[in-house]
């Protein structure tokens, strides 16, 4: 016995989508790169800002002792600091460095943050179709992932969600703009969401925690805003990270922010910080604490992801696809003609196009692509997506 | 109740520490810095070597594109294949990039190697004293952490290690160069441990992993060598950082290298990686590891290490302090005078010098000291260290 028998079980499980990298690596090693059409990533293509690369050869030249070791396990006091002035301005509230701890990108803070909250057999609740690493996350710390649906629009469904709280559930996730569906959720949405966990924390007397997982806040199309959770609930955390705002996803710099007026705010920041350092975080990573810190509120390019956006919609809807447009993120989740979606996918991958069956998500019957990829990848892939719609004719 | 009941616990446990932090920060705000003399942090101060700043300086003005994206889990495979030729050379194998992951420094592949390979209920055995934080890696996935008693020499007691593993031991970790005793276990104590975990292993009917955390290879002292554990035992695995062979330990880079032979290769490779992803690691940093990838067996100026080692070891003798003097690493773990090291450190505290109890390592009796400061902290703080020993003749 080598492995543990629960890895080797999650092994087993994923080796359908290792099988699906592997066929789209062998299918480019065939029929060459440039004639695979590859939308089954997320790795953000558009370049990181001008400013990124001024600020990284400036954080380089420093000269500060120590620039490259150990600070408070929480991150740099100026950072954080400087994190909690973008957080005020974003969110509408007075934060202060003691709200913000820097973290190993998102899944790096949602885990310090999931590890904080919930005891064994707590319950953490997302939405469907879901990011499949959250019932890792859930599961990493003896939780449980639950499942509540969304509405034909991708729309949180606030009686669906009521129904599946549960004396158990200790935080509920949200992910808006949203992977893989690109729905923003209204305002409207998240208040009614704020007023049920109240009602129901009351009712089961524990806090339930909205954890706002929310790293495509910056990609947003038409004018499209993303309502803060601060603004409608108070006990909320957002955890978020530079990943696609600046296209450094590698370099896994995030952080989390609790509300100010947050129940218990000393123990839960301590807890968050505890726990970002003994489950070997440690800290955020040192240079690219004090490079972000500087570029609040910096993005990449959004206008780029805007007209891919259009290229992609425009030719699928011609092409016949059914889909709700999505208002962020470079994702969108079309039914899968026909209705199985893996079935689908393996059409589309008979034309060198590669997706996502939304299986993969807890979504049979749709698909996910990712638009960020280069124009070309976009136009070229249309006689493929044709071709396999047809099929279904 | 908002933080969970485990990490409330944790934090009321370790609230001596941060006590003792605390108290160690006001007497700087009293007393001023300079006058007070901190023992207590491993932060390495030596600066990085020169080639580091260059290889840095180079991997920012490179402009391949996706250059601070995601890249596959275990790291880039060029730097994989970089880091498996340094354990080839350095540990007498024929590594491959396929046995080696990059991690979030070693923190980070504690983590994810330990949750690869433990189930809830198994037993991860490690060495008195020991480096605070297995605990917390043990039971992170699940696993209780036992302890096997260390000789007077802080060498490996093969009989303790015997008798203290039993049918659900899954893993031993081992630390040398040590933290906190400088200590560097021999050959002949390698490969008795090697043997003695092949006859168990066969016992038991289960593969017992050797891990050896091995962040301070690089610094050892008059000649010392680090006998390398795959030479001993093939079921073993290698986790080490950059952080102290470069000092960057706030850039969290490092690695998880398995003997090329280890039982169930590919599976066990796959579950590190895997782990390393779902616990939200991800990956190592991008850009780091095209950095530390240049700098196979790089290390800042040990010699600045030795003559700390000089100064205070001799200080500390002529005192009357008793110690082993540490081989490898910058801490030494003097006897606490009068056998009670809480109250001895804190006689030290009134002498405004700061130190580590061993309690904190497990070991009470013993204070640890970081001599990874300025000379001047060190002969500074002699006089100090003369007046607390003194109340105890």
């Amino acid at each position: 016995m080598a492995v543990s028998r629960k890895i080797k079980g999650f092994m087993e499980k994923s080796s359908w989508i290792r099988r699906m990298f592997e066929t789209g690596a062998e299918l480019k090693a065939k029929h060459g790169v440039e004639n695979v059409f590859d939308f089954s990533l997320g790795n953000p293509n558009v370049p990181p800002p001008a400013s990124f690369q001024k600020a990284l050869e400036e954080a380089v030249r420093e000269t500060a002792p120590n620039k490259h070791g150990y600070m408070p396990n929480g991150g740099y006091p100026h950072v954080r600091q400087e994190v909690a002035g973008f957080v005020s301005r974003r969110h509408g509230v007075s934060a202060t460095a003691d709200d913000i701890v820097m973290t190993v990108g998102a899944g790096g803070g949602l885990n310090a943050v999931i590890k904080a909250i919930v005891d064994p057999g707590d319950e953490v609740l997302a939405m469907i179709p879901y990011f499949v690493e959250y019932g890792f996350y859930a599961d990493n710390h003896g939780a449980a992932l639950t499942l509540a649906p969304t509405t034909e629009e991708f729309d949180l469904d606030i009686a669906a969600i009521e129904g599946a709280l549960t004396p158990r559930t200790s935080a509920v996730i949200i992910n808006s703009p949203n992977n893989p569906t690109g729905a923003v959720y209204p305002a409207s949405s998240i208040a009614a969401l704020g007023e049920v966990l109240a009602r129901k924390s009351e009712e089961y007397g524990r806090t339930i925690y909205l954890v706002s997982d929310e790293p495509y806040t910056a990609i947003v199309y038409e004018g499209t805003e993303v309502p803060s959770v601060f603004s409608h609930y108070r006990n909320s955390i957002v955890v978020t990270s530079y990943s696609k705002d600046l296209s450094i996803p590698g370099e896994r710099i995030g952080y989390a922010a609790v509300h100010p007026d947050i129940e218990d705010h000393a123990n839960l920041v301590g807890g968050i910080i505890l726990c970002n350092r003994i489950l070997g975080f440690v800290n955020a990573p040192a240079m690219m604490q004090r490079v972000v810190g500087k570029l609040q509120g910096e993005t990449v390019d959004i206008a780029e992801y805007a007209r891919k956006r259009e290229l992609i919609c425009d030719g699928l809807e011609r092409l016949g696809y059914e889909f709700v447009k999505p208002r962020g993120t470079f994702y969108l989740m079309p039914r899968a003609p026909g209705g199985d979606d893996v079935a689908f996918v393996q059409a589309l991958q008979d034309e060198l196009v590669l997706a996502v069956p939304g299986s993969g998500f807890g979504l049979p019957g749709h698909f996910r692509l990712s638009f960020c990829v280069p124009d070309e990848t976009i136009t070229g892939a249309m006689p493929g997506f044709e071709r396999a719609i047809a099929r279904y004719r």
